[in-house]
C-alpha cells in the first residue's frame, strides 16, 4: 500500500488525482494540500512515500526540493523547469537515494507517440506531424507536436526526400523544424489529438492518438506513483518510466 | 449497346480507356484514335455514339467541336477550358441535341467527397482540407484541395470561427483560400488522398478519398459514356452526372 | 423570436437543451416542463410556436398530439414510434397546418454521414460499415450502423463483389445486413464513432463521424426547432430538414 | 560492397530484388539464381556474402543448409518452418560464425506495427485488431492479424474490460484469439491495411499499416542483407533486426 499525498488538491488536474487515489486499492491518500499548507510538516506526519506536485509552474522546484528532503518521492506535473534545476533536483534524489519524476505530460498514450515516432524515424525516415486542437488552443504547433519533430529528427538519418514544394499559397506544406514538416488544424469537437505518419517505398504508417478529456492523464500519474517507489533516481518524462 | 471510340488511345489514360471498354458488356470499341488521325471521319465511318478523348489540353476545344459536328457525344478528359469555350460547347450540343461532359477530374470518389463536402459545410461550417501526395507532385495545395475549399466557401455560411492562429512556427496553421484552411502533405508511399474534417460543437466528420492508381478514373469514363448517350446537354463536371 | 418549451426538462439531454435555448438568440425559453405538468395547458398560456419533447419513449405518441391540438410544433427527440402512429401524427399536423419532427437520431453529423452513405453507395456499391463505442454499450451492432446498412442497402446496386470469406477464426468477417457487413469496436476512450468505408477500382472512400459528448445533438435540435415553424407537415427523420 | 545472389530470380518478389539491388549503391548482384541451379557452386564461384532466398517454401530450409555451407549468410523470404528447422539453422549459422534470417513478413512498417503494438499492449491492455484487404484474399482474419493478437496477449495483463458483448446480429464483435477482438474487412481499392485501435482512460491510440505494393518489401530486404553480415547468429524475424 502507497501512501500519496496530492499537493494541489484543489485544482482540475488535482481534484481528478483524488479522485484517481482513493479509487485505486494500490493507494492509501494521506493528504491533500493547497499551496499555503507545510508540505514537509504533513509528509513527516503521514509518512508519505509518494507526493504528487500538481500546483502552478513556478512552485515545482521548491516543492520537489521540500519533498525529497522530507523524504518522500515527488511526483511533479509541473512544466517550465531549467535543465540546471532538473540536475539539481537529481543530485538530492541521488543522495537521498529516492525516485522521483518531472513530467510536463502524464498521458501515457502521447508519450507511447513519441516514443514510437522516434523508433519508426529509424527505419521509415520521411514523417510529418498533424496535430489538432479545439480553436481555443493558442499557439501553432503545439509543444506536443514541436517534441515529437525533435525527438524523429535526432533518431533518424536524413531524410531521404528532395521537396519540390513549390506552394501555389503560403503555409500549404506547413511550418518546419528540424526538416520534418508540421501541420496544425483548430476546429471545434476535438480536445487534442495528434497523428505521425511516416510514409516509405508503398507503405505508409501512421501512429495516431486521440485525447477527450484532462483524465487521460491519471493512468500516467498512477503509473509514476508506482514506479518512483522502487526506484533511486529522479528522471525527467513518463517516457523514462516506459520500457 | 454503345459504340466507343477512344482519341489518344496510345497515352497512359487512354491504354486504360481501352481496356476497360473492351470488357464493359455495355461497350463495342468501335476505334482507337492518336492525335493525327482524322477523327471526323473515324466518327462517321463508324457511326460512334461517344468519343473519349484523352488527348493533351490544348487539343481539348477543337476535339470537342469536331466530336460534335460529326454528331457523336464527348466525354472530354483534359482540363484548362475557358469559361467562354465550355458556353460555346453548350451552345453546338443544343443545337445539335447531343449530350456531352468536360471533366477535368474521372475519380467518382473524389466528385463524391466534394459533394458531400459541399453539402456537409452548410450544417458544419468549420472546415479544414488536409491532402497528401507523393513527393513527386510539383506544387501545393492540390487542385482538388483548391476546389474542394471554393466549393465549401459557397456553400457555407461564415465559419463560426475566431481563430487566434498564433504561429510559433510560420506556415503551422497551413493555407488559406476563402477562410478555409489548406495542408498538403508530401511523403512517398502515397498517390492521392484528401481528407475534409469537419468540426462542431462535441463533434466531428471527416470525408476521406484515397487513390491507389489512376485506373480509378475508369469508373467515371464509363458512367459518362453510358450518361451522355442519354442526354441532350453538355455538362462540366463529373458532378453534374451524379445525384 | 420563437418561443419553445423543453419537456423533459430536468432529464440529462433536457437540461442540455435548455441551455442551449436559452444561449441562442433566435429562441425564447417560455417553458420548462416535467412529466406530470400539463403540457396543453402550458403551451396555450405561453402561446409556445415549437415543443421539444425529451422525456421518455412511451410517452412520445400521447405527448406529440397534446401538442398538435394545442397548436405548437412538436420536435420529439423520441424513438419506438410505429408506422402507423407516424402516419396518424402526419395526418394530425396536416389538419392543422403545423410543422413537426420525429427523430431517433438528433446528430447532424450522424444524419450527414448516414445520406452520404446512401448516395455513395450508387456509385460504390461495395461497402463495410465499421462502428466503435464505450464498452458499456450493450448491444452491438448499434442502432446507427443498422440503419445505415439498410439506406446503403436501398440506394445500391447489388454489390459487384463475389466474397470467399473463408473465416479461421468465427466472426472476422463481422456481421451482415442486406449483404452489408458490420462491425462493432468496444474499447474505452471512445464516446461513439461510426466509419463506413466504400472501396471501388483502385480508390476508397472512407466517411466517419465521431462523437464526444451529448451536447452533438443540441445542433439538431436548434435546427430542428427553426425548420418546424417554417413547415405544415410532420416528417420522420431530421434528414428530412436536411438538403 | 556486400556481394549477393538472389535465387529465385525470376519469380515476382524475385525480379524486385534484383531490380532494387542494382540500384543500392551498398550491394553488387554477382548472381541470380532459379530453382534447378546449383546454388553451393554459384556463391562458391563470386564469393557471395549473402544469398536472398524468394523461391517457394518447400524448398527454404535445404536453401538455407546449403547457403550456410557454402559460406554465405542467407536471407530466407518464404513461411513455413518448423520449429525445430529454425534450431536446426541457428545450430548451424552458430558453429559456421554466420549471420542469418528467416523471415515470413519483409515489411518494415508492418514489423514495427507489431512492435509498438506489443509495447503499447503493456500501458494500454485494452485492443482490437483492425485489417483490411482486397476481396480476393481468401482467408480471414490475415496471418499478421493473427500474429499481432498473440503478441497483444503476451504483452499485456489481462485487458481490463468486463464485456457484455450481445450481438443483436452474430459476427459484429468480431473474431476472437486469446481474448482480442480480430475484424477483417475486404473491399476493392485496398492492398493491404491493418490498424490496432488501443482504447484507455479517455484516450485511444492508433497503429495503422498501409501497403500499396509488394515493393514495401524491398526496404526490409535491403536492411535484412547489411545486417546480417555484421552478425553471427541466425534469427527468425525481422523484428529481431530492428531495435
Amino acid at each position: 500500500m502507497i501512501k500519496v499525498i496530492v499537493n494541489g488538491a484543489k485544482g482540475r488536474m488535482g481534484r481528478e488525482a483524488v479522485k484517481m487515489i482513493q479509487h485505486d486499492t494500490n493507494f492509501t491518500l494521506v493528504g491533500e494540500c493547497v499551496l499555503k499548507d507545510d508540505l514537509a510538516q504533513v509528509i513527516k506526519s503521514t509518512n508519505a512515500d509518494v507526493v504528487v506536485d500538481l500546483t502552478v509552474a513556478s512552485a515545482g522546484f521548491e516543492n520537489a526540493k521540500i519533498i525529497l528532503n522530507a523524504g518522500a518521492c515527488p511526483v511533479i506535473g509541473t512544466s517550465g523547469f531549467q535543465l540546471q534545476q532538473v540536475k539539481d533536483l537529481q543530485q538530492l534524489a541521488k543522495s537521498r537515494q529516492l525516485g522521483g519524476l518531472i513530467a510536463p505530460n502524464f498521458s501515457i498514450g502521447a508519450v507511447l507517440m513519441m516514443k514510437f515516432a522516434a523508433q519508426a524515424a529509424k527505419y521509415l525516415p520521411d514523417a510529418e506531424i498533424i496535430e489538432a486542437h479545439s480553436p481555443q488552443k493558442e499557439e501553432s504547433p503545439s509543444g506536443t507536436a514541436l517534441r515529437t519533430a525533435e525527438l524523429i529528427s535526432s533518431a533518424r538519418n536524413k531524410s531521404t526526400m528532395a521537396y519540390s514544394d513549390k506552394e501555389l499559397l503560403n503555409g500549404a506544406r506547413g511550418a518546419e523544424l528540424h526538416h520534418v514538416k508540421l501541420h496544425s488544424i483548430r476546429l471545434p469537437g476535438i480536445v487534442a489529438q495528434q497523428t505521425v505518419f511516416f510514409g516509405g517505398l508503398s507503405e505508409t504508417l501512421k501512429i495516431e492518438h486521440n485525447t477527450l478529456h484532462r483524465e487521460s492523464f491519471m493512468l500516467g500519474i498512477c503509473l509514476a506513483c508506482k514506479e518512483v517507489v522502487k526506484r533511486n533516481t529522479l528522471v525527467y518524462g513518463l517516457e523514462e518510466l516506459i520500457n
